[in-house]
């Protein structure tokens, strides 16, 4: 049960500081600046106020229950708190400091494991950058990020998550929940999937790993999860999977082994950080593709074509359109327009054309990817139409918005906040596609 | 000799237009606001004043010669101005008209390109999105962008090549001349590359070409270039090369062949946009890397073992550290930094470190790999100290900057306003080693 670790009622900050240049005084602060509706009990040998707050010399000194404690303390003196913990009969425990098995330091590891064993604390960590449920106000982390959205992200990287949450809070779609998860000394992927299969919060699962530490319950908790999960592993190469021991002492495994496992069990695997982001999100705000057809609509004819090459590659069917739609469509585009598959509107499309060609071939479609690479007005309106009946007749929608340009910042901005993830290039947004295809066998 | 296609000394624009919607409006005025700073005339049936300037009905008019000609006029009066332009003893025209070879109308190209051919005007076009040489202020295109650069774009998609200019403009390095191809009805890509080879203000081509008119002037052509060529050529499925034909009416060929074509010629061909764009970026700013060792230097341990992967996979050696060089790096970094390669400084990183650590490998690496993983102030002084250093000693050096936090955006930018180019993903990053490697064989 890690309820506590993900929605607590209170939580004590070990080794609050009111020195600003500390991590001690960045996680308290966070959490308050956040806006955590619950207690919020620093604890600090010196007692005194931090940030407003009384500070506690001792967590066992708290004259209330703890849910949760965050640990910012040299790691010589985690045991002496886990200690405290369990007499407090604290349950959730982050531990932020380093300093562990990442540090050959094996045997304080197994010293904490011990305790939080004997007490029943669940541990997120050591080595990590905490947690933030952005849908409980609980940023017990860096940087403070506040947006709600649906991607679970969990990393045993803290510099990987965080740039996931970075781009998600860029494009304003936000993340659900962040969990660094450090050394993993507890708390692993098989619990991040059980948890978040059932959050109410979370509709799709992020994972950077570098390795699992038992195969067959991360097959099973895969099976069972109502949620998709994408996942990233490094240590594909012999020498990348050195690396990996190096970093976190996981052993990487084949990966030819993982590759099977992530197929049987449901997995979609990314190749790369972008496809870690750029799945999840897709997998966040749109539905499992199951079928064949895929009609592309662009105003970039090169850009079409970028997509077919992709889409091709991942076994997606770019069909040819026939010449019942072609007549179909000839009325409702400019002369010059090329009527084949992509649909090219040429640079004289208008939002108000992509909806009338999209309506008119909706029938020949399973899957539409709306390309658009030039600034057009109301696209984002045009968009949210063609996903409304998408929706409704259990159709896939993936849009491309292309250049970086005014327009076109206000027009993804636009989908983003209603819920419709958009993709920079015509080729990841081909990937996307080929990933829902993927998620839906 | 195109010298008159870019360097223009005074331009015409037939089919300028005092009406704000019109492309010959904004045209116009893109070339006045980009600070051109020849002689501009408006060419208008109507005569009057446009954007201040005196409009000529007929550019036969025009007392002075006319060095370019820019049109965006209907298609059908494009030979009567091409006859006009002829009469003038105009040697350069761009026309950005479509409605011809694209719409099935072979025939008014082929008029077109008749009259060229007697007059013997040069002709970019038809179709196309115009040319913007920012080291001369001629903006003959839109957007309007103005910040120079090194980089040279050609695409026969107006898109593609837009979507490059808003990168390097957001990036704040800029290109030196935008040329969108069209139809290429005449001037192609051989003449793209025997012009740029010799422009001062170009250091790399980017091309997205479709197809090559002429293989063997092609690698001829790019065999003497003096600058490097990366190229996106579509077309790479069955169903992608049918589409190409749809689009420009170019053959695509067996990407095979093609693929050979560009090993032979010493072109690096890139696989997407993204790659396109990283790529002319490098090659624009970086040398070609002729060694094989690799040190990869981060904060994040993660985003090491990305880069080692593509590194790896890509034929490079990201070689382990000795006990001699841990030895010596020991007393620079942190106790629970990982002195392997990639080294880890781990998030208490600090732009000094990075510094000291660099000095101390320098001699055992051809290559650096930096990776900033955290929002460290001053990484930007210490990625420039490290870019001298390696100018001085032939050595590569390659930077990610991952995360969009404030921090990061303002170092990336100091770097880039430096003129060193920085990769936002660490494999993006590793394939920009692998493709300097490419460039440098």
């Amino acid at each position: 049960m890690l309820e506590k670790m993900f929605y607590p009622e209170s939580v004590a900050v070990i080794g609050a500081s009111a020195d600003p240049r500390k991590l001690g005084h960045t996680v308290l602060k966070n959490i308050v600046d956040g806006g955590f509706k619950g207690r919020i009990y620093p604890i600090n040998p010196k007692g005194g106020e931090i940030l407003d707050l009384k500070a506690y010399q001792s967590v066992l000194d708290v004259p209330d229950e703890v849910d949760l404690a965050v640990i910012i303390v040299p790691a010589k003196f985690v045991p002496g708190v886990m200690e405290d913990l369990g007499k407090k009969g604290v349950k959730a425990a982050i531990i932020i400091t380093g300093g562990f098995r990442e540090a050959s330091n094996e045997e304080l590891e197994e010293q904490v494991l011990e305790i939080a064993g004997k007490y029943g604390i669940r541990v997120v960590g050591p080595n990590c950058q905490g947690i933030n449920n952005t849908h409980h106000q609980l940023c017990a982390s860096w940087p403070l990020i506040t947006l709600k959205g649906r991607i679970a992200i969990a990393s045993q990287s803290g510099t990987v998550a965080a740039a996931l949450a970075d781009w998600s809070q860029d494009d304003g779609i936000g993340f659900s929940t962040f969990v660094s998860l450090g050394n993993k000394s507890d708390v692993d992927e098989v619990d991040i999937i059980e948890f978040f299969s059932e959050d109410d919060n979370t509709a799709a699962i992020a994972l950077y790993i570098e390795g699992v530490r038992d195969g067959r319950r991360f097959m099973d908790a895969a099976r069972k999860c109502r949620k998709p999960i994408v996942v990233l592993k490094p240590g594909v190469t012999e020498r990348g999977a050195k690396a990996v021991e190096s970093h976190t002492k996981s052993m990487a495994g084949r990966d030819a082994v993982f590759e099977a496992a992530c197929r049987q069990s449901g997995i979609v695997r990314a190749e790369n950080l972008e496809e870690l982001y750029d799945f999840a999100k897709a997998f966040a705000y749109l539905r499992p593709f199951k079928g064949e057809r895929v009609l592309i609509v662009t105003s970039s004819g090169g850009s079409g074509i970028l997509a077919i090459d992709v889409l091709e590659s991942n076994g997606l069917k770019v069909f040819e359109a026939d010449e019942e739609l072609k007549a179909k469509l000839r009325e409702l585009v400019p002369a010059h327009a090329i009527l084949d598959n992509p649909i090219d509107l040429t640079g004289d499309a208008t939002a108000e054309m992509y909806l009338n060609v999209v309506k008119a071939a909706f029938d020949y479609a399973d899957a539409f990817l709306l390309i658009v690479g030039d600034p057009i007005e109301g696209a984002a309106d045009t968009v949210i139409e063609v996903v409304r009946m998408a929706d409704e007749a259990g159709k896939t929608v993936v849009v491309a918005f292309l250049g970086g340009a005014e327009v076109e910042k206000e027009e993804v901005a636009k989908m983003h906040s209603n819920n419709i993830p958009v993709f920079p290039t015509p080729e990841r947004a081909a990937k996307v596609l080929a990933a829902l295809k993927r998620w839906g066998h």
